[in-house]
């Protein structure tokens, strides 16, 4: 997408054929920073530290990280070792597991001196995929908006955290269909829920839809409810982390109050997964995919840019008093109205996948 | 309650015989502060802005600002402007109102020279009140606690922004009954909701369990789903600006999503509600209570203390991003399990709330 008309990725191949570089996502909104990653270590604390976040673009910046690895050293121990380190670095979403799987798939059986040249084209298919399935859930989920119009207003669209076009390599998982939508000339207007502790949303949502020139409005986590009870949301679309073979939807931490208010609202609620976040070997979502419990600092403090046009960091809380940080939550499948696919839109159980799935289920 | 060892409310007359003392709470965590009110217009804005807050707190404040006023000017047409005046400041919760009503109903039948000792009389024996009140609170919710004991574990209950003594003149609502649960020696643990956009979670709900020695863990807004989910919440105690004569809670905005994952979860979900929070006019909470929409700034500015130990603000939006703020929401009765009110606990329902005072109703 665009940055004040210049398009961009996420993360791509820099001009010296090697280095991977990267938006620094701990820096928006404040500034726009490019990292250069060009080592396996690096990589791994971009993924780690949530420079680079969201579940495509986690599994892509794994995919680079491993061709950093082979570069340094192509045998096949190290490559097992440094899959296994990117492995380690977030422990919910799927993506990262299922890019590193696709990439030993093909590397296993590549001689070691060809494995380099092979991971970095590989990462690049995966990459180019990405995009490519991204478009086509914008265009499978642009009907739901188009259906929602009313003559005068704009369609209220809810999401949560951030899964736009800075969560994949472009065009976003839940806000591709807004894209498409906006893009077509149909009125939409998205409350972006601030998503703390990270503020995903007040930093990154908002920050790329107000540099698409898309019609936004910021609130607190708790406000969703309120405005579901008032039809001051036509539907959510969120993304996700992890979705069960059953529809189960992991994803960042508070969604599931989001779906319930939709649920008990008669709201309807859609969550934008591409194939790649599908987990067809788990069926019970909140007894079995683990659940990142992050630094305790994150809830503790806050940062921000301060009057003096400096970013900062504060403490909200009393220094005595501990913190807790789950990253995550489970959304029943029950709640979920459907999943908007790169083949389609289907319903949120075993058949819906299945059916939208058969090759993969 | 006491701070490090020493008794305090969070109003009182100072020793000059008539100003009026409040503590900052705009000022906690980070430091403790006496504002002195000694005219209307100081009261009305340490209400507006929150220097003093939490629904009991506000109407005892509100008592006050009037005897401040007339003590100034006694007559009729300056009491009715500065009773008009205090209403303003704050319109979801009940409490403000019921307290003016009550001083206007003692004062418009005394002559004006008597008025300023008599709304002082009166301001003071709704504090007196307020402290036996939820001191009642606390004794009729302590059984809900020791029940839920299990051997060797903490009680783990969940609360939404500060309902504790800071919310009231003494004791608090909701936190009442766990400060006598945790003072007879029943263990107890409090999920703190951090409750953005103003923190009242971190900054107060933490501050008065730390100093009272109550074990507690802050968390973001979002996670109270996710430990429910998990078996990791026993029950919810929250506070209430309002309760409808149906059983519908006016409260911080979010305190309707916790509910409806309280009632997903089978997690009892109780209301500490002392009799001056029911609105005996009020049937429908979500179409008939006014919500406050307070500045865009508490959304996209957040207040902490800074690495240089000075307290701070900052911006956590893009500048070009608009941001909504309503103040509070509304639980349907049908997610309330019960009331603990001053007389007992009653059913969240007509019939619940008008058995128990049947002299109100």
């Amino acid at each position: 997408m665009k940055i004040d008309g210049t398009p961009f990725r996420t993360v791509w191949v820099d001009d010296d054929g090697w280095s991977v570089r990267v938006i620094d996502q701990t820096r928006l909104p404040w500034s726009l920073d490019f990292l250069r990653l060009s080592t396996l270590d690096q990589a791994a604390h971009a993924i780690r530290a949530m420079q680079v976040r969201g579940a495509p673009l986690v599994g892509v910046a794994a995919a680079y990280g491993l061709a950093l690895a082979l570069r340094a050293d192509p045998g096949t121990d190290a490559m097992e070792r440094a899959a296994a380190q990117l492995a380690a670095t977030r422990p919910t979403a799927i993506n990262l597991r299922w890019a590193l799987d696709r990439m030993l798939t093909r590397l296993r059986n590549t001689a070691a001196p060809a494995r380099a040249a092979a991971a970095y084209a590989e990462a690049a298919a995966i990459a180019d995929e990405d995009v490519a399935r991204n478009a086509a859930i914008g265009q499978h989920g642009k009907p739901l908006i188009a259906a929602a119009a009313k003559p005068g207003v704009p369609v209220n669209i809810l999401t949560h955290c951030n899964a736009g076009w800075l969560a994949t390599v472009d065009w976003g998982t839940a806000l591709a269909p807004i894209y498409a939508a906006h893009d077509a000339g149909i009125p939409v207007h998205v409350w972006v829920d601030e998503t703390r502790p990270r503020n995903q949303g007040a930093a990154l949502t908002a920050w790329e839809l107000g540099k698409h020139g898309v019609p936004h409005t910021v609130i607190s986590d708790n406000a969703g409810g309120h405005l579901m009870q008032h039809g001051r949301v036509d539907l959510a679309i969120v993304g996700t982390d992890r979705v069960t073979r059953t529809g189960d939807v992991a994803n960042k931490i508070g969604t599931y109050l989001k779906a319930l208010a939709a649920h008990d609202n008669g709201i309807p609620f859609w969550v934008a997964s591409p194939s790649s976040t599908i987990d067809w070997t788990v069926s019970d979502g909140v007894a079995e995919i683990p659940i990142e419990e992050r630094d305790a600092a994150e809830v503790t403090t806050v940062t921000g840019r301060g009057l003096d046009g400096k970013v900062a960091t504060v403490r909200v809380t009393p220094t005595s008093s501990p913190a807790a940080n789950p990253a995550f939550d489970v959304t029943p499948a029950r709640l979920v109205t459907g999943f908007i696919t790169e083949r389609g839109r289907c319903d949120a159980t075993a058949a819906g996948l299945a059916g939208m799935f058969p090759d993969l289920a």
